[in-house]
């Protein structure tokens, strides 16, 4: 089913996806995803804050459902499975299990939230942070892209009112249970299909280094205010501190001004994603780079523990052969972290990432590990709706 | 004079310019060119690598003559004196001499260089150095801006034939003598006026650090092959070895691949300005900071020793009261040391510079500096076309 779109976005040089969230690409894969619940006569909408929603049944009138899903937009030169195969897997599930006759005791809907990666705007899970009123509607409608193009701008573009973001109860209340499918991101997971334990508590940060804008080759050394010294010094502590406290940290995206070859620049701004298995140890790492710069904390997500009920029923329903799942922490961020969050019982499913490559043109999930992805989420669905074939 | 062109390609958020070749801006500074000539008198035309001429006198009848003038593009967030001096001063010093009945016994001409900073396509001095055969042609034609647009396609869509680059030897022949006025962009100077003894031999390279794209929060530490880092490390080295060989170096560009907050880069490209009294030291700089990365040099340009005979007239010539101008060497490139390097006959005026800011919004001269710049100026001219009032 990733066969239908895996030309949307894909840069043909490199293999990787560009997906930002409202692009030309974002629409192609909100036009799939709604042609996708059409055919299978679900009904489908966007909410106020541009989530997709696909619902079997109805929940305004038989109480909330079970969501499962994930995401369609990607990092830059991302990969093909990172999101899309959650989406995939959910229609993929629920065409298994109608297949079978299955008739779920309560709806069942597959959701795609907007602007998981936070690529264009630099905030991520913009949709879900929206929805559960995490991130404050006003400050979502001035987030700006690199074309300086707000986010108000950019949905009065496509059509959409910026007036309707925000927290959003009704939605929320038909959330009964959310379960998300996502490709593994690192190598931890040995079989087919895992269940997440916890997600690691991350965030990014702005580092604005400030300095003299000035003439590269007629200006002494001594008489120099240079920020990209600083900042060099700033990603070498950063891996020395990571090391230290047994975290994650990377500078991942630099702008320069004024960014001439022939000038010291007056301002190198970069941004550090900083996450680890503990809060205190994350936090000292950003605290140690802090002196003397000024930091912006763009996002922070506190670590998720995921409902360990659910979390082993989920496990139990997902294994093969009578064995759970395996269970694992993850340190990448998702919606399903924000969910949980904001109370809603909630679940992670894991198809195993044979290289651990994500975030990259190279992300690759084995197709037989897919299936199995598929089958488990079917299983869970089944078991969580609690009917009978 | 400036004042007419003080809102061009202006932000008027930082008073910064940006002035790239070929941009709106440009073709606006270059009608203000033409106007300039047209409203002397002067013959203007544009030659074959887009530089602008304005000929008081005919040089095809009466031998080579005497050029004066610099540039019209900036840097980006450039400042208002760095090349538009030159060209203004030129057609003030004329004004002078006019206005005192001066009739010189060759040909004078103002002089506008195409892309002096290249700040669009990378290599500076673009338009001096097709004039004299020191840029190959094809090389130039396929020079690609931040957008990806090469100068050809740049040139066509300006109606502009780039069949035509290359060297000129026709209009080469009609320079006798180069005369170039340019704010100084160091503190060095202490009179209103000085003189240029030598350019120190500079360059631009560019360093490929290639590494693998990958997540940023799930990748292990020891599995990451991160290019931040070793560009981190290069940024420090250059530095230290500046400090050590006694020359300049500045990173004060960089690109990075995805770019993404959240994942590894893949590549950061980021250029290397060198420079310094001797070639050997700069040489060994980069070939220093050259181990285990891509480098590129993307331009070089030997030392220039201004022609000693000549200097010393302009410098008696621009002096005051008896006192020749001071002679000083310079860190900066220009036209005027491409012309030198083909073997034109050259000298450079400097007008102070209180602050040494450059390639900075903050760039400045005192007008009355400017003043002396333009009879400096004027009185070289009338020296060296040996005419009487």
């Amino acid at each position: 089913m990733l066969a239908d779109i895996e030309q949307i976005g894909r840069n043909p040089r490199t293999g990787g996806y560009r997906r930002d969230a409202w692009s030309p690409a974002d629409m192609q894969l909100r036009e799939w995803f709604t042609h996708q619940a059409v055919t299978r006569g679900l009904t489908s909408h966007e909410d106020r804050n541009g989530n997709l929603w696909a619902w079997w049944g109805d929940p305004a009138a038989d109480g909330p459902g079970l969501v499962t899903g994930s995401h369609l937009d990607s990092v830059r030169e991302g990969g093909a499975f990172d999101g899309p195969l959650g989406v995939a897997s959910a229609f993929q599930a629920i065409d298994l299990l109608r297949g079978d006759g299955f008739r779920p005791d309560r709806p069942i809907a597959v959701a795609c939230f907007t602007d998981e990666e936070g690529a264009r705007f630099g905030v991520p899970c913009i949709g879900s942070r929206l929805l559960t009123g995490v991130l404050d509607p006003s400050r979502a409608r001035g987030l700006a892209d690199d074309e300086g193009l707000c986010l108000d701008e950019v949905l009065r573009g496509q059509g959409r009112d910026p007036g309707g973001l925000g927290r959003d109860d009704e939605t929320l209340a038909h959330i009964g249970v959310f379960v998300e499918l996502h490709v593994e991101q690192g190598r931890a997971l040995q079989a087919p299909v895992g269940v997440a334990s916890a997600i690691w508590p991350h965030g990014r940060w702005r580092f604005d280094f400030r300095g003299t804008a000035d003439h590269a080759g007629t200006t002494a050394l001594e008489d120099r205010d240079d920020p990209m010294l600083a900042y060099a010094r700033a990603v070498l502590a950063a891996r020395l501190q990571a090391e230290t406290h047994g975290v994650r940290a990377t500078f991942g995206k630099v702008r320069v001004e004024p960014g001439n070859a022939n000038a010291i620049p007056s301002l190198v701004t970069a941004w550090l994603d900083a996450r680890g298995p503990e809060t205190a140890a994350v936090r000292r790492l950003v605290e140690e780079l802090s002196h003397g710069v000024e930091v912006t904390e763009e996002s922070w997500t506190p670590e998720v523990v995921f409902d360990d009920v659910l979390r082993l029923r989920v496990a139990c329903a997902a294994g093969f052969d009578g064995h759970p799942a395996p269970i694992l922490p993850t340190a990448a961020g998702h919606d399903a972290g924000i969910l949980a969050s904001a109370g809603v019982p909630t679940a992670m499913l894991f198809v195993r990432n044979p290289t651990g490559v994500s975030h990259a043109p190279g992300e690759f999930a084995e197709p037989a590990d897919c299936v199995s992805g598929v089958v488990a989420l079917a299983a869970v669905l089944a078991d969580l709706t609690g009917g009978g074939a």
